[in-house]
């Protein structure tokens, strides 16, 4: 296993010379300039992740970060603990919302146990078991510092055999009751926003429920005081496995240079982990759809990202980055087998006035 | 063919308990109740349309209107005329933006030549020209009612093709220099807004050229003094035998009850036009994206629908619609692949309270 702070050191930015390859080769092509908006800088962002222009998004691999978070005992959630094992089994099952839409895409679904609280065993499970579940971050801290950094490095090595195998493009997921708390303690941690402008009602809370999530995640960054200059001190007192594991997908996509997809709040919440960690992440993200989530638009704020879609969904598990492979690989056709003008001319002197 | 006002008035809703049935099913599916937003709100609108809760949208077919509008003699495009026949040719050719997006999707591109102001002849177009171009609106009508009639009966006749073809469902498009000025015209008709929160700067005025459209639309009204209690009379004084001819696809959709894909403003604005002869039409209509152009979410407003897509674009032709037809698909690989919460359950007590 490498060394986190050696990866992070060797993580670069974009190619900005292929991305000024593909915007010119974007202006060329005979439409108004600028006309397919996002769809181009999408073409443009991924020449500037591979260096090519060409970049056929047919690998598609998405994974889930499955982990249990202590905070469930102060009644964050309104579901019961073990939704975390029974719903990761669903998705290997391809029943959930997530193992649909990711056979709907055709993307690898790779399902990682990375601190479910219970013994779970099932075909084509990744076991990784940092410990069963945290700790209350509301008591204390979530996990050890050795924790929090196993845990960014699993996502690292899960990246690493992506590559490996041959992906194009990378989405991520997650399966944690509790966890949007834990998101949504990170956010505010990281942007100064108040609770009542990043606290959402998760999977469906009640009025009551809700008031009690927020003053649960508020005491949880008063006991802890997470150090906002220390991003690993951040998911050590506040966090969670599966949030540690996604920042270190992030990580490993950017160390890889490969294209990867931000999902919804808790996704989000790892992005910004990872930008905190190195902002040249950035260059390697794409924001997919803009969550129902409240503090979903603050992170995408701070990372200068624009989701794709507009779907209300708040499932989360990474149902969001199965719909949006499609996006890039038009993207992709866009800036490969449009015609420039030269090439759709018929009466040249004509076209070039179209721009 | 048939007499519009005979199908105008046979047109049905969609089928209410088919929704209610659709909505049913989504609701016990092993997932916090809503938590998928718009793919739950599409699956349940494709159920009304066809009666079935199966609605797999593999045979895509996509219409795009060609045409020309006599009003570009007043500078309201950037473009010259002959552009529209230049990139109605490259459609065909697979080289433009819908060309290679509806390729992208596995969609049928069916281009149709409604009125053109060139002789063109290229193998595929469908040649329905009803005049060689409009008149200029700024002037006077844009064309005789018998011809404004001819244009929706067109669109019509297009529809049935496709639905005898096997079509699951359907995009719209359009190709026709000025035809972001008619478009804006027809939604300050209907809607009452001013040319400065309709009107844009299409494939890109300048400020100068920005304020002479504006001017030119207002004329147009001004001259003709359209009925808009007689949505015919619009379209014949103020619109395009494009934005006829898509107006007639969504009537087409209605009346043979098919999914409909709308595009940008052009798509928008016939949207609407149909919508007036006859609310019922919006049952079946799917807004795609958020067009670049001002005019787009005031129709959508108007309609009560919301685009799934935000991507800035404003290029037009039915791109929009090509990269949403994998989103209706993945709706309905939802509603029909899930697991219910029974078909989920390993530990039934439990699982019922993740709602």
């Amino acid at each position: 296993m490498k060394d986190l702070e050696k990866i992070l050191a060797e993580i670069k930015g974009a190619y900005e010379q292929s991305k000024v390859k593909a915007k010119e080769r974007l202006d060329n092509l005979a439409k108004p300039l600028g006309s397919l908006g996002q769809l181009e800088n999408i073409a443009i962002k991924l020449s500037g992740i591979t260096g090519r222009l060409d970049n056929p998004m047919k690998n598609r691999q998405l994974i889930v970060m499955s982990s249990d978070n202590g905070v469930v005992e102060e009644g964050v959630s309104c579901c019961p603990q073990n939704i975390t094992v029974i719903q990761t089994i669903n998705m290997l099952r391809g029943l959930t919302g997530v193992g649909v839409l990711a056979k709907h895409a055709g993307a690898k679904l790779k399902v990682v146990d990375i601190g479910i609280n219970a013994d779970v065993e099932y075909p084509g499970l990744y076991y990784r078991k940092i410990r069963k579940g945290t700790w209350n971050i509301s008591k204390g801290p979530a996990m050890t510092r050795e924790e929090a950094i196993k845990s960014i490095m699993t996502g690292i090595d899960m990246v690493e055999e992506s590559v490996k195998e041959g992906a194009e493009v990378l989405g991520t997921g997650e399966m944690g009751i509790g966890n949007t708390s834990t998101s949504s303690a990170i956010v505010m941690a990281f942007t100064g926003s108040s609770a009542d402008i990043v606290v959402g009602k998760g999977a469906g809370l009640t009025e009551e429920a809700y008031e009690n999530k927020k003053r649960v995640i508020k005491q949880a960054l008063e006991i802890n005081k997470p150090d906002i200059n220390d991003p690993v001190d951040v998911l050590t007192k506040v966090g969670g496995f599966d949030i540690g594991g996604m920042a270190g997908c992030f990580i490993g996509a950017a160390y890889y240079r490969i294209p990867i997809l931000i999902d919804g709040l808790i996704s989000a919440a790892a992005a910004l982990l990872a930008y905190k960690l190195n902002p040249l992440v950035v260059d390697y993200m794409f924001s997919t759809h803009c969550s129902a989530e409240p503090g979903y638009k603050i992170v995408m704020d701070e990372l200068g990202l624009k989701p794709m879609l507009n779907l209300d969904m708040r499932l989360g598990e990474g149902s969001g980055c199965a719909v949006s492979y499609d996006i890039l690989d038009a993207a992709n056709d866009i800036i490969t087998k449009m015609a420039t003008f030269e090439e759709a001319t018929i009466f040249n002197d004509f076209l070039v006035d179209i721009r």
